[in-house]
């Protein structure tokens, strides 16, 4: 098991023109409370090299059993997010999200339940979230490595602060448009009458090469070398997870308004939504509502105030993926295949070609 | 326009052990504020016999454009209602909710555009919620003898109090099971900590005779004769509008829940939900939010205390089908066709053949 | 691992007078090629007594990773089906269906990618179906007692034939309306110019006594005692999980349709869909397209022949949960809790109370 | 009446770098049979400024009422489509399309039934499929300009051929991103072994001006002037109808996956798809099936070769949206009100700053 905690390059410092004002720390712990823990499993070579893990997102601590309002959207469903039926039944989510492998998704849904039941939460009976992408390009996936105990590792380890990205966690062997992909996140701050933060994680491991797409400027055309081993199934079969938080209160019905927005976000990095992509998005607030008398009270923006939340959504989307894209390093996984990280001068010069540099954006 | 007043015959009077305990009215209107207007068309014989009408539904009364929060379920989508698009995104309704023949939602749907508008409604623009069933057997459907002025008649006139049912408003043509159906209501009191009514008025024109279930029993094959003369087209195509409305604090995702109940009240009935019903269900709460510092405040059942409103619905649907059956009327209508009122006398020995009459239910 | 065999009362020799026509065996196997295997857990006492095991459904048998035609539908999703991003998405279900308790979805769902990857499947990802009721009440739910074998021999040894009914596989610990519930099965034949069959297959755990209906009859007012020892945990708390095949050549969006109606059977047996059920339908064709050409060629039956597949869908599922109630004997359990078998006498004697008893249905 | 005509300029005859190939119009017309009608509606000043229309698409020619598998999706309902429910139960589409105002729907509706009855359609009920965007800003759109007429003349004019675009039909008084906006088209066509054609057509309507995004540049934030009278009004408040034909054989849920990707190709032009906005898309396959001994015989592509259909879609959508913009001239309407057309030149001026005219694409 290895702690991956590398510094991380912010694509902001290169000078690439993000719109929007994000939080302190541009990641989705932005939102108070917010924890994320990350295992990440590197070892062996060959047929048995191990490149995968797990991550956990508690929205509002590991704590306790919160319950918070939640909802999910399936862009293109070729992927698994356990859970679903009951968010979209109860409008809520409780107990963390859990991010890792497509052939270990059950193994870390049992673990949550375990790790639940032993804390004593109340309810009789867990429907845990676990969301996956397939790392088996990288990862010997169906040697199950993913254990029990490694997912109890990244719900222990669960904490706030800055999040390490690229090869971490539930990303550690992903693939994104046929560079080095993994976990990503970014945030925006909304200032007004109502302040509030928009947070997103993703696990990225979808995309072509020659859609990559980067503020507007066509990098995967720019740079259509340092390709995996075998493109084809490094380069379109992949997914996205993406996790949409927020402090602003909302009804469930808008949590799925935020959900559908991660596509456009998406989008504007060049995806078409690949048949074999796993493309779901789950959206939660941690303004939860208080219980008394019998009832809960809610508080929720009017939607006629969402449109900021709307671009927020979509923004911290695009910028996400893109922070995934520079903090994941070049990776020799299972047979040998290499898949590259982003050459980060080359793309800052495709971007500077395409007058996306710094002063213009 | 014949407005259609007649003393209605109520099945519980007859004896028919109901379940659950009634509003005042059994009806829809028994939540405060709620109106129904109709407006019913009969005239004329022949090819060009006019047997269809208008009903408009106002969730708070028709004061005012109040929007109340609100969702909607298809469970055999052969039919329209307008509008659903809005309430699946916003999760309300603006407005009242029409009911009316399949070929004149178009005309009442403007109506309601230039009547709302007409008063300063505050929206630039009306997405109208209008719903039908098919009344072309008895009507001349295509001669399109709803008009404009109907449609305002039926929002001018609703009112609170008692409901006019059977052979009325858009439910005037309308056919179940080969009886003659129409419009028809009931409620549920809910007493406990937090009171609560739901009700359910319905524009029943569903099913087949063999199927007909009036409280387990087998009404239809027991009473296999007083077919309309095509029973073919008579029987099987017709369609069930289903409106629950109740005070009781909901959020729109447990409106949805709502919604799909009254699918199990329906099925109680027979239904096997023909491929060509538009068996559509709307449901909405007239317990709205307050509005203040920029926020929605909604108050909200826990999910975990609905049964009692989940049975409720499923029982007052129930009623509300059996009430049309029983208030409707026998109608000769386009080309001489007929259709027999469900016969009350045969159908309470049905019931008393069963052990379901009066003491034992 | 206790293979449960006792002979099964069928309900239809017993007078109850069910509608339709069924299969030789009246159960899901009447699909030819479909395969149940069953694993039964039942072992210990007290605080450990185990009461559980798993079923598994091959829609066109175990002998290779066939794609059927399917959809899913979720009546009320405080439950969990894993892989319906995919049914949703692509039309189609790989490989076999699986049935368990809960908490041991994850081990099963990781066990079904292993037995898979294990026979070579084609792709390189698995996303399995795996279901689940809760049996917490008479199963140690958090002991975690069903593994990864326990999955694979009912994969091995899932067969054509009789299907063993009540306290079998996944259905071991279920509870129904506080009468022992558990695993049943029945059919329809279509006779007709395409004839075809229609089966279901439930795992049944879900209702409150007092609504307990059979053919219309109110068993469960009849029958208010030999409750649970904690009705309110043993009687609304459960779910039920509906697996509708047929061989009748239907597209994937005209299965939802039958999903769908597996509801209203549901509904028949008095069911209101609790708060606390996951109440979730599958439904699989097993005529599956031609491909060559690169095309794929199917057949579907338009949608205006599907009124007999509905009614028989509807019917099929009120009877397999009735041979569920019939087939289950009593058990004893987690600490000492027993639930009691449907007493089978006490019942044919209120269905002739009121009527339903064989010359009359 | 007014038939709009103008020679349109084309984008990519400017050297707009779009990638893929159109077919022989760049046209949803490229679809063998389909057919597009326009009804443009432009007269008088002030108050009763009249710029509106109607246009109506037949995806198999007006010659008879044929039904084609379809799906649709609502990115953000803000608006109305009817005819969805049917079109959801059913994968299929009956007549035509039609577009106009969003308090003209019911008027086109009714009128699309009685022009269908009067060809003796079999169907004894029609549910039309009619939508909206709302161009209150510039049109008088509660004097109810449009008439059962106008939607008589729309359809009785559809023929194949080149459209028109920008201020026509349905698109007359239409705004995108604070520019004149209206009817765009572009089609794709994919060679390969199954050759075919994918068209787009959208009634555009949408965006705030400092979104708006052409292949990546960022045009809005480059001409931030020439705004609408009130930018609040007429430019956020719109909607967007995107139509996605095509001549490949896809079952309906296939139809659903091209419907979600126009969300995408929406997006690559800056939408965050506001909250006050109707995106809602449809698709339909001319493909129809084969209908003999009582089954219908679908061809389908798999799901595995879907992924160029999926970018022909995003591609389209984006080029049919840049064709409205550039096709749409500047127009004064309501109140003296005025719109104006996206300047050419300064257009071409920020594409070339940003890298992104002719031979760089």
């Amino acid at each position: 098991m290895f702690l991956y905690t590398s510094p991380m390059p912010n694509p902001r410092d290169l000078g690439l023109p993000f719109p929007g004002k994000t939080g302190p720390l541009n990641a989705i712990t932005d939102l108070p409370g917010l924890e994320v823990g990350h295992v990440t499993l590197i070892s062996g070579e060959g047929e048995g090299a191990v490149r995968t893990g797990v991550t956990a997102v508690f929205p509002c601590g590991k704590s306790g059993a919160h319950t918070v309002p939640a909802a999910w959207f399936s862009l293109n469903g070729n992927g698994e997010m356990t859970g679903t039926a009951w968010i979209d039944e109860s409008g809520g989510l409780t107990g963390p999200v859990m991010l890792t492998n497509t052939h270990s998704v059950g193994v870390v849904r049992d673990a949550v339940v375990a790790w639940g039941q032993a804390r004593g939460w109340a309810e009789a009976w867990s429907l845990p979230v676990v969301a996956e992408t397939y790392d088996g390009f990288l990862n010997d996936i169906n040697g199950f490595h993913v254990t029990q105990q490694h997912a109890f590792t990244a719900l222990d380890t669960a904490a706030g602060g800055a999040v390490t990205q690229g090869n971490v966690g539930g990303g550690t062997g992903m693939i994104v448009s046929g560079f080095k992909g993994g976990i990503g996140t970014a945030s925006r701050v909304l200032d007004g009458e109502l302040p509030c933060t928009v947070g997103v994680l993703v696990q990225a491991n979808f995309g072509a090469r020659e859609d990559l797409t980067l503020l507007g400027v066509p990098v995967g055309r720019e740079i259509p070398d340092l390709l995996p081993e075998r493109e084809d199934t490094g380069g379109r079969d992949g997914s996205i997870i993406i996790i949409v938080a927020t402090d602003a209160p909302l009804l469930p019905h808008q949590l799925r308004r935020l959900a559908r927005r991660a596509a456009l976000g998406l989008a504007r990095t060049g995806s078409v939504a690949h048949n074999g992509s796993g493309d779901i998005f789950l959206a939660f607030s941690t303004a939860t509502p208080e219980v008394h008398g019998g009832l809960e009270h809610w508080r929720a923006l009017p939607n006629a105030s969402l449109d900021p939340l709307f671009k927020a959504t979509v923004e911290a989307t695009e910028e996400a993926i893109i922070n995934a894209l520079f903090a994941a390093e070049t990776m020799t996984g299972l047979r040998g295949r290499t898949v590259h990280a982003l050459p980060h001068t080359r793309t800052l010069e495709a971007m500077r070609k395409y007058g996306r540099l710094g002063d213009r954006g």
